[in-house]
């Protein structure tokens, strides 16, 4: 799995097939034996690097059919919820698989990652998402959630669903003791109705929190956070199973 | 490494002694040989849950002499640089360790985190408190990092340092192509300078933010973020070696 | 109407008595004759400039029973609604009548303010603090507005009540029109009923913001925003009968 | 002054000529006989009903040639400043005239707005943005502010200039005690500079200020604040002579 990045820091993900851009072609042997590090040129003389791409990179340039959730969403999840190495989610829906590739690659290889999603065409895309990153320890299952969980001992579980509460009764059964609930709604509506069933269910440390995040240009003319930025994307809240 | 925690869901750090509360106490022995999930009763017939501490947990209640990275910033930190388990870490300074132990948490056994720390009581408190959450892979070097560094092939360089910009000249040879820069710095005057010497040594991507997180009560009378909040931790910047 | 100010800028309101501070006591007759700009002196020396107090001085240093809306917030509904001099505004409750101040202060001579309080104790502390300042075109209202409101031709209408939907109904035959409601809410869910209500009633232009304000420090060793700040006051909902 | 408000809220400023839209058209005789309230209609029957504009419908219409300071932002100036009726303000540059007629509606017939602009294009729009909102008590004078100022008494002296440390040195002879000046700037380093030399000029109560501005969606799905918003206009710095 290699991108390359033009000059301008513009990257493109390889395939081993022969490369267009708008500045040349690099033939399909080159790229075939390329290493990272490598300057590839094309026919027109242009240079792009051959990098590793980090999991960013490539999330940003794998196939989507839905809106994929922000670095700072996924960020406050991690963090807050102390996902490590090793760990075991559970996650509802996949949609694209972003998550799911960002989770996969925290918990690494001693961590599993089992996501549910209803959506047929979303299961296929999320799964050659993952395998294109690489990762065996995440499980796209074509399964809906509110059927029934086989998993036990989940130290996370992340639900990206419209309805988010309609699953918490389960979970008491599927998460360890200490394990977290992390749920992301773009709604208010949402996260009040989540709270009060996470209650229900003897949830503990419930929290609903908002990261908004600005961009700071710092350029000649001199320093100011950016003109444009995101209003809102979602609200994570987070419960916990003591 | 178990923690307890009572009724109202206050932790406890436990430690092979007896255990005191204003509640009764917990005998050494059965401190010993509780497992996880178990509940003990003080004399005075209080109950206490014995979990396993996550990351957060742990931090909170260990011991710390200087004021610590909150979960939103280590958050922007994992998501914007794609921390994964496997990864090579370089820090400094390493102040109580909770960076360090956070990164230590995600790269996981296969991965390394190294933090440099030019205080010897800072450096006494940060290895107490990674080994206390029994990372094996977190390495406190009592070294100044402007004297040189020895490792190579990092994945993500995080600098916590009043002056971070007088290490940069080192990071292309200690950074892998695609590797990261994040410097966490309270004061724009600090990322200004930064940015100036991270463009002079040829790095890219460069990117200041602020991470703002707000915090949503929902209560019977009705919900809204809370009154007070944390106005300002600190800048992120990042740059990345390509 | 004149304040002292001390040597460190703090502020104190001046009455016809003799003046008492920490730093010793100036005379009544010296504060009867003093005029703006002049110096006055406690018998241990210690200086006191007179100086004219504008609208915050004011309200800052006036008795109050309740929680006052802040100058962020007052100065949200000034601006969007484009109150000026001349114009007439309506308001319900009055607490210790800060907003009317601030009205009171903008809409001058040729305007007026009429504002209703259904607790007699804040009319008595409202009335006195409108006269302190002397305003001579703000009138409190010892009266519920929900039984009936006998004004007309309003520009503006303020809402500082907990269920400012109540009132809605009533406001077409108040306001002129291109005239404004505003509504300050803590609460999110306050203002949702509101929104309902105000379409339900035909209003136009409906807006809900949240002002947020941040306070930035620039000191010797650097700027940077304030630690603590201010998380949240209220929601203003802005309407418009057109 | 007029404007007519089609059925969807669009808003039209009148002038004494016909009237053209996309719906057809008014003749000038209807135009020039209409008042406040009642309903044109174009000769292919669209509905246009005729309105007073506020000073917000009024600057959203007028000419402009220049970006033009938000609602967020004059509000804060006039909160903080406790601007009203009967003031006196000097400002610097005029622009377009926005700022100068928010002072303007706000000070009224008893107050006075006088700005200083040293481009003479923007002097002619917002001589005749200020007349065509008939205010009589705004002079925009063809004059650079740092030539000298003629005006004394100022309650308050708004500056939108690129330095405005550079007028700050005259402005203890064109304040009254007890007056603020009040900058707007862009950039971390305007306000910098600013207020060094408010500090060096004996200013007191020094302040920079950003006001973020969030607006909140009610729909039938769901509230949430807006996915896009402004993220950055300028900073407002305050200062005052005591």
């Amino acid at each position: 799995m290699r991108i390359l990045v033009d000059e301008r820091g513009k990257k493109y993900l390889l395939k081993d097939e022969e490369f267009h851009t708008n500045f040349g072609f690099i033939k399909k042997k080159d790229i075939e034996s390329c290493k990272v590090g490598d300057v590839l040129k094309t026919h027109l003389g242009r240079e792009f690097r051959v990098i590793k791409p980090n999991v960013n990179d490539y999330i940003k340039l794998m196939e989507r059919k839905c809106s994929i959730i922000l670095p700072k969403d996924i960020g406050m999840v991690i963090a807050y919820t102390g996902l490590g190495s090793g760990q075991r989610v559970l996650e509802a829906g996949t949609g694209a698989g972003a998550a799911a590739i960002y989770f996969g690659n925290i918990v690494g290889p001693e961590g599993k990652v089992y996501s549910y999603e209803v959506r047929e065409d979303f299961v296929d895309v999320a799964r050659a998402n993952i395998s294109g990153f690489a990762l065996e320890n995440v499980f796209v299952k074509f399964q809906d959630i509110k059927g029934g969980i086989e998993e036990k001992d989940m130290d996370l579980v992340f639900l990206d669903l419209i309805k988010p509460w309609e699953v918490i009764e389960h979970l008491n059964d599927v998460l360890k003791i200490g394990g977290y609930v992390a749920a992301y709604t773009p709604y208010i509506e949402q996260f009040q109705i989540l709270q009060r069933v996470l209650k229900k269910f003897n949830f503990s440390q419930l929290n609903t929190l908002e990261c908004i995040l600005r961009d700071i240009e710092v350029k000649n003319r001199g320093t100011r956070p950016k003109t444009r930025m995101v209003g809102h994307t979602g609200y994570l809240t987070f419960a916990r199973r003591l």
